[in-house]
């Protein structure tokens, strides 16, 4: 929500909401860069800011926004109550800046919501079970806090809205042919989630999938429907449903090569505890045989970039100890992802994707699969290219399935 | 507090009190025109926004300022840990926008003093005793919180930090040689307070009184002595205390006479039982035989001037019943007093305000006391000449008793 007029449009969107029959709860974020305001005035306070007041501070946007739109709400003529995570029943760890729910106790919401009120909760904060403080939840907060209130209420369904139309194959911006996915599984959006697509984040799919929530991410700036993200997709008109549901992509990973690592058990055990000793989220990892030596292995691995310094240094301490004999570190490569729940009984999938790949001139690095996802690591270049050859490669461009999206006449 | 640099002086100011070796509990304002603000969104969200959201709105200010504050001590190396109304235990009714403090609870600011921590506390709010809701407190709410915080702590002293230098004699924009009063008694700044004098709200006086809380009344700019308000003024060095503490005086009241009221019993209470029911405050009253005829009595009255159309609404509603001739409204008055808890041994007191009056050219049109006042009421641009002339009268002027306040030998 940008300023007052933006407030109004979303009041009277979760108006019509009301009038067409449904309790809401609905779950704000801050208003426009009301947190980024917030955030430099803490800097200009203190370089190093204490977590807790941090939260304190930046947890008054939602409260400022929250209380705005029940005001608009109030003006449309319906009631309106407004709550902060602490008094919507948001139980958290004490974890400032990153706390994960713990629980929600939504007695006042069910009150307010029997009395006939719209309830306006705050997103991104709660109260710590320990100390009694304000917490923030961190990135997706707002989000996962409306999943876990749609789950303690036991809702028909939480809609997400944000400023795209859903869940695309692809990221628009690289293939412009991708199309908004009308139903997706759990599974798949997690996987899309946890290789690179950033409409939702894993938190939040999780706890839909944790308590079976129907999902519908859609924009805040159209009534167009989204994408519904369920536990089951349903087969339209006696249609199977598609092999791959989309294509994602990451560029924020590097990866990392411990070249020459001898060939005896538990060396890789050494060189995983020393990394997560150092709260390093490793995300593939590949075994070679070493360039160097054929008694010794080359270990790669991928890590979020802004956690590459640390893992390097994490990794030269343990390098006598390891015996390895050099560190490689590049973070010009990105990640192209295929989900889709059909291709567990597909086993041509992996050819075709391949194919696609190294047809668009593409060099693959690593490879790592799930019951429902390929990714590969390639160089950052040639991410694009890798895209949308996968794109098109399983007829996902909206020329050739125009019919099925708009006719529900295909898949 | 205006921004950022204001909160680390602030800060500074406190850490200071802490290191001298107090426990230190600081109930804080929001920034600048933070409010005025956060008002100005809701009215351009709703024209006619819900109390309850509203007060949900503005208490987010002090929110911010507190964690403000709180970070930049920590920065100087002190432990601080910020409270919201309802997390320092204040309980207060529920009428929002001026609810009224029932109880303080402190145990969360009991246990962080105990752990060494400097306590900052956000002013003007608190949480309604039934239905759990934030509240505001409405004028003079932050003054009124840090006093019952105070008396709930049993707090040595309450110091009130604002942009004066304390309590003076007379408006200094009024009468230039006007004086920093050092020591007044609970009993003298009421009178002030409720006769023009801005500097403290009357609620938070009564607080002060009730709790026997020493006040001290200092500038956040200074680190000079301002006035502090006990409950027994010290006499300083075996002289006696002044017979005059100083002049008030306040525009904001409107005179209403109601004319040619019938000479019977019971007419009178028809009238204020009218004007109460419509919530309206009367200041003075006087009752004279009516010019009009003498079997009648005109009864005139002050009450804030924002009353004014609601209080002429209601006697009208009453003329028939009554019998009364007419109504007469004049909000060109002022009220200019006289304070001093030395007057009730010197009955020469009053002539001598009248006669300093009268000699300023001044007409007074209503007269009333109590113990430790007299208040007149005159024309609003005879304010000034009045108060000049009283507060000559009295010895009051800086050139005339300067040794005292700053010599300490009168007195």
């Amino acid at each position: 929500m940008a300023d007052a007029e933006a407030i109004k449009r979303v009041a009277q969107r979760i108006v019509a909401q009301k009038k067409a029959g449904h309790d809401v709860v609905v779950v704000v974020s801050a208003m426009g860069d009301t947190t980024d305001e917030l955030l430099d005035l803490a800097e200009q306070v203190s370089p190093m800011p204490p977590a807790r007041e941090l939260d304190m501070l930046v947890t008054a946007g939602e409260r400022m926004s929250m209380a705005l739109v029940a005001m608009a709400i109030e003006n449309l003529g319906y009631e309106a109550r407004s709550f902060t995570g602490s008094q919507a029943g948001v139980i958290t760890t004490s974890l400032h800046g990153n706390a994960k729910i713990i629980d929600v106790t939504p007695g006042r919401i069910q009150e307010a919501i029997g009395e006939g009120a719209i309830c306006i909760v705050a997103g991104f904060q709660g109260v710590s079970q320990d100390t009694k403080d304000i917490t923030s939840l961190g990135r997706g907060g707002s989000d996962t806090t409306a999943v876990a209130l749609a789950g303690a209420l036991n809702a028909d369904a939480c809609e997400i809205y944000s400023d795209v139309d859903g869940v695309f194959t692809a990221d628009p911006r690289v293939v412009p042919t991708a199309q908004r996915i009308p139903q997706i599984s759990y599974e798949e959006m997690l996987e899309m989630a946890a290789s690179g697509t950033k409409i939702l984040h894993l938190r939040c799919v999780e706890y839909a999938r944790q308590y079976n929530i129907p999902l519908h991410v859609r924009s805040s700036f159209s009534q167009k429907p989204g994408t519904w993200i369920v536990s089951e997709v349903e087969e339209s008109e006696g249609m199977e449903q598609p092999i791959i549901s989309g294509v994602s992509h990451d560029r924020s990973e590097a990866k990392i090569t411990v070249v020459g690592v001898p060939d005896k058990v538990g060396e890789a055990a050494t060189i995983f505890k020393a990394l997560a000793d150092a709260e390093i989220n490793i995300d593939m990892i590949v075994q070679n045989v070493s360039a160097v030596s054929t008694s010794r292995t080359d270990i790669s691995f991928t890590a979020p970039k802004e956690f590459g310094k640390v893992a390097v240094s994490a990794l030269k301490k343990v390098q006598e100890k390891v015996g390895y004999d050099s560190l490689r570190y590049d973070d010009k490569i990105g990640k192209v992802s295929l989900i889709g729940a059909g291709m567990r009984s597909y086993p041509g999938v992996t050819a075709r994707f391949f194919d696609a790949i190294a047809s668009s001139g593409t060099n693959v690095e690593m490879i790592s699969t799930s019951e429902i996802r390929i990714s590969v690591i390639v160089e950052e270049d040639q991410v694009d290219a890798a895209v949308q050859a996968a794109h098109s490669e399983f007829q996902l461009d909206a020329d050739q399935v125009e019919a099925v999206v708009y006719g529900g006449t295909g898949r």
